[in-house]
């Protein structure tokens, strides 16, 4: 058969799976792998300028490409662990991310010298121990006969469970030759299929609790329906029963916020008393891909018995009470909608309250919180890829809809800040090469200070995201929680406008800055044709107060006030 | 006894180790701990813009202390796992670094509810377990019953070993109450003492191999002379003495450089032909905290055979091939310069090359790196803190001779680049706490890009250092070990002299930026009165040629090249 270096082996199978853009940072253990990907004919090297912000981009790239995965590449030890917290992220909020570290040779492993990027005690395991917290499988390439299985299981795994995976890949086994042969056969995405007869018993029962609910039923969506990608099923299962649907945080946009079947955001006690009085009321509660951490569950107010549940899981689902291990929403959610779609003139029946965000009068001028976000969503089209850092805008965005088959990103679990800025850079870099719309951030101040210089990489590759920057003089959202005068969260105000000219647009070409001080400055600017159709890069610096904060925002620093003992 | 919070407890410990400035970014799990830290009368919060550079910083910090340390707080998972790249540089580099981590209660760390910051699968240990890789030690405060003790324990190793250290602080243990009995005694910097009879063969040992050496020795000094802190006891050593004295590079400015007995940087088969005769033919060499990565030893190229060496560490010595685990240099140095005093006569015989920097005539304007460092040495001044970033920098700065008492920082082993930005912040502020020198920094554009958001704190702090920004259009180091003309070395040119009116001196008067393209430009820049003694900060971005290099860092290339295969 056909012999290919390793390094082409590897690429050759990131190909397959729709890679196109690749993220990282050159070193000396990764230059030899880099000229195979420079001299790749369909994989784009973006070269970032630190690896934190790279692993950040290649989260963006897979959240958007969906189906596909994520790829950093790092070089040993220094490389690696910058990289680690966004590979963490990756894990935590289910991202697809292979991390390649370029380390040292197969003989160098064995002999261990000191080399630059050691820790200098000879340890050469301490990297991969340390990755393997946040990862869940990985391969240390070792030699050419096992290189290729090393490599699809690496892969499998992570587009498979959607997380992160970590391979080495030694200088020298780079361009060593192996067979092709398995190449011809496409790794696969599918999650093996449930066990007929249980299954048959779980739609069964499922069936029978819809029944005594008497089509009181809801559907509520969250992140998991994202990540293993159900969201087509869920989108079959909701037209042909035509039970109402709403969404947790990390679940926006799993369902066209637009459907007229969906109510909007159910957050537990921090819901709007609508929508948390519709969802807690329904006799019965479908929860598919449910996630409940702090932020995605009203601090933990869900108030919906067990009794009324149905969990579905991508790899299990409960039943109430109920365990059943291993059976995956992916292949049960066609059965159900087969065996539940004869409810849907019942179902109909049962009023979804209308989500929607009314532009409120103020008296004032300010750019208050209340008043940007829905002002903010009629500027939003189809197709737009939407990103909102973790701080005010993370909160902000979760009360106004979204439109048609927008892409919504935020890191509601992970909260790491800074993390927009790279994964926009992905995000964007993903949807130009699925022909999306426009990539739209919002970003607080703090967070944009954190992995501010990735905005370069922007410019370098022609991209033209909006951002908004909310300039709210630090870190509001801390201020809500704690030290509301504190000097700790204080930031350096800077000239935020002039931001993009030194990073890359030297001749102001590629790009355009605004400050906007008052509601009429941003609502003229939003309404400019030129503006919203975006030929450059585009920061938009939106001054705010200091102390105003969206109130889903306001409500959960009370809830976390309560459990976090800040003072004697 | 008086009590105290556990969060005082551990700022009065601080404060006696000399911290003054503490580093880190807020974080919800940290903010009760910041109201006692900027609530305190000596220690100020420096507030970073990422954790990366805040670790960094802390290490900058500790390096120019000495005996001292630097302590870098960050929040619960997103903030600590940010900064672990710049954690495991302190511990590669043996460098006194507290990590902090502001972490859950302690009943949330026993229920482990899936909290923001969290992987989403109840793992309460992972981030502990990644940092133990690159800590000498832990501690997860648990209760106020233990919290001193283990407090006064990390402390303890990481001044005692000169390696990072990593504690867990509760959020509710913070505003816990202890005694405050512990406080009275101080924590000791001071190695257990060696074994008296051990101490006593060895002493007897080195001093038969001197005279069978006829008192043609030599010293030469390294790394760990600094981080142990000896470079008293080896002054000591070498004026008593009057050996020649060397140094590694990682152990450049441990001896002062102008001292008249001192020959300059020994580096194996990269060391000045002169140098390299005069070290590797003398009968003996003492070496004192020698550590032999392959940047700091030229590629592993000593030509120095171990019957010649007497080798003194930190803990243990080995004379010959002969190990004494346990006798530690700084007890044994006055020892053993009170055995060798009486040599002086004979070894000031032995002619020491004298170790100048010549500017060279060149014919064209151009600034090279041949021209540029013997150029600077004649702008240094004594106590000025010189900064050399990885890269074309760290290399070139070797052969140049520093002023007396001058500090030198660069990360020869551990080479992580960015990592001056931040350390150049930590070392400027320990440079004004201890009334040196000023701050000076080499780096090049690409690492400056790693880590640029940090120049803010250093206006923020009305810092003063100077920058020397080699603007060579990319990854010069990297085009001379592999892929000269490769995209993957090069960078996004920035708009470098308007850099710090957009980090915040927004009106000019807190920084002054330059562009310099040639020779004449720079010299009459190094000339400027007003320019040398520093009054802003200052940016100087000097033009140098892509494809140029120290001679140091070619030859080391060339030998890297042969032990990296990075093509077929
Ligand atoms: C890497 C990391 N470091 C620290 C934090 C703690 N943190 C959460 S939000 C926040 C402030 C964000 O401020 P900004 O971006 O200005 O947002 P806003 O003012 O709109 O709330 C901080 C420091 C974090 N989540 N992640
Ligand atoms: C965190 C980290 N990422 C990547 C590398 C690999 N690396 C070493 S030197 C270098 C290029 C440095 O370029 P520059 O700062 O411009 O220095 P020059 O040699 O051009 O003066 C890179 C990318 C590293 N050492 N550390
Ligand atoms: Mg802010
Ligand atoms: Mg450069």
């Amino acid at each position: 058969s056909e012999q290919v270096y390793i390094g082409n082996y590897l690429l050759a199978r990131l190909e397959q799976l729709g890679v196109k853009s690749m993220f990282g940072v050159p070193g000396d253990f990764n230059l030899g792998f880099l000229d195979l990907v420079e001299d790749h004919p369909t994989i784009d090297w973006i070269g970032n300028c630190n690896e934190l912000n790279a692993a950040y981009a290649a989260d963006g790239y897979a959240r958007v490409k969906e189906q596909g995965l994520g790829v950093v590449l790092t070089t040993f030890g220094v490389g690696e662990l910058s990289a680690i917290n966004g590979i963490a992220g990756a894990f935590s909020e289910m991202v697809p991310v292979l991390h390649i570290a370029g380390v040292p040779s197969t003989a160098q492993q064995k002999l261990k010298p000191m080399l630059h990027h050691t820790l200098g005690d000879g340890r050469y395991d301490a990297y991969r121990k340390a990755s393997e917290q946040f990862t869940i499988s990985h391969a240390e390439l070792q030699n050419s006969s096992t290189a290729a299985v090393e490599i699809d299981r690496v892969l499998t795994d992570c587009i498979l469970h959607a997380r992160p995976t970590y391979m080495t890949l030694p200088t020298d086994l780079v361009y060593t030759k192996i067979s092709s042969e398995r190449l011809k056969i496409p790794l696969s995405h599918l999650p093996p299929p449930n066990e007929p007869d249980e299954e048959e018993f779980v739609l069964s029962e499922i069936e029978k609790l819809v029944e005594e609910a008497d089509n009181d039923v809801i559907v509520l969506v969250d992140a998991c329906a994202i990540r293993h990608d159900v969201r087509k099923e869920v989108k079959e299962l909701i037209q042909k029963t035509q039970f109402p649907v709403y969404s947790a945080p990390m679940g926006k946009t799993a369902v066209d916020e637009t459907y007229e079947r969906y109510g909007g955001i159910y957050v537990g006690s921090i819901s709007h008393p609508e929508i948390k009085e519709k969802v807690e009321s329904a006799k019965l509660i479908l929860s598919i891909g449910s996630l409940k951490s702090d932020f995605n569950s009203g601090n933990f107010t869900y108030s919906i018995p067990t009794t009324r549940t149905v969990e579905l899981h991508s790899s299990w689902t409960k039943i109430r009470y109920a365990g059943f291990p291993g059976i995956g929403m992916k292949q049960l959610l066609p059965k159900l909608t087969k065996r539940l779609h004869e409810v849907n003139a019942a179902a109909r029946q049962i009023e979804v309250p209308k989500f929607v965000a009314t532009v409120p009068e103020e008296s004032d001028d300010v750019i208050s919180h209340n008043w940007f976000w829905p002002r903010l969503s009629c500027f939003f089209k189809p197709k737009d890829v939407i990103v909102a850092e973790t701080g005010t805008s993370s909160f902000g965005i979760l009360d106004v809809p979204l439109p048609k088959d927008a892409v919504f990103l935020a890191q509601i679990l992970w909260g790491s800040i800074g993390w927009t800025v790279g994964s926009t850079l992905g995000a964007a870099l993903a949807a130009r090469e699925l022909g999306l719309g426009r990539t739209i951030l919002f970003i607080g101040d703090g967070s944009l200070q954190l992995t501010v210089q990735e905005l370069t990489s922007m410019l370098k590759k022609d991209l033209k995201p909006i951002i908004f920057l909310l300039n709210n003089s630090g870190y509001t959202i801390e201020r809500y929680l704690h030290g509301k005068h504190r000097h700790y969260n204080d930031i350096v105000n800077w000239k935020w406008t002039s931001l993009l000219n030194v990073l890359g647009d030297v001749d102001g070409t590629k790009s355009k800055s605004y400050t906007v001080n008052n509601k009429k400055e941003l609502s003229e600017l939003l309404d400019n044709a030129s503006f919203a159709n975006a030929e450059v890069m585009q920061l938009v610096e939106v001054m705010m107060p200091m102390h105003d904060a969206p109130r889903a925002l306001q409500v959960q620093a009370e809830l976390s006030g309560k459990t976090n003992k800040y003072v004697a």
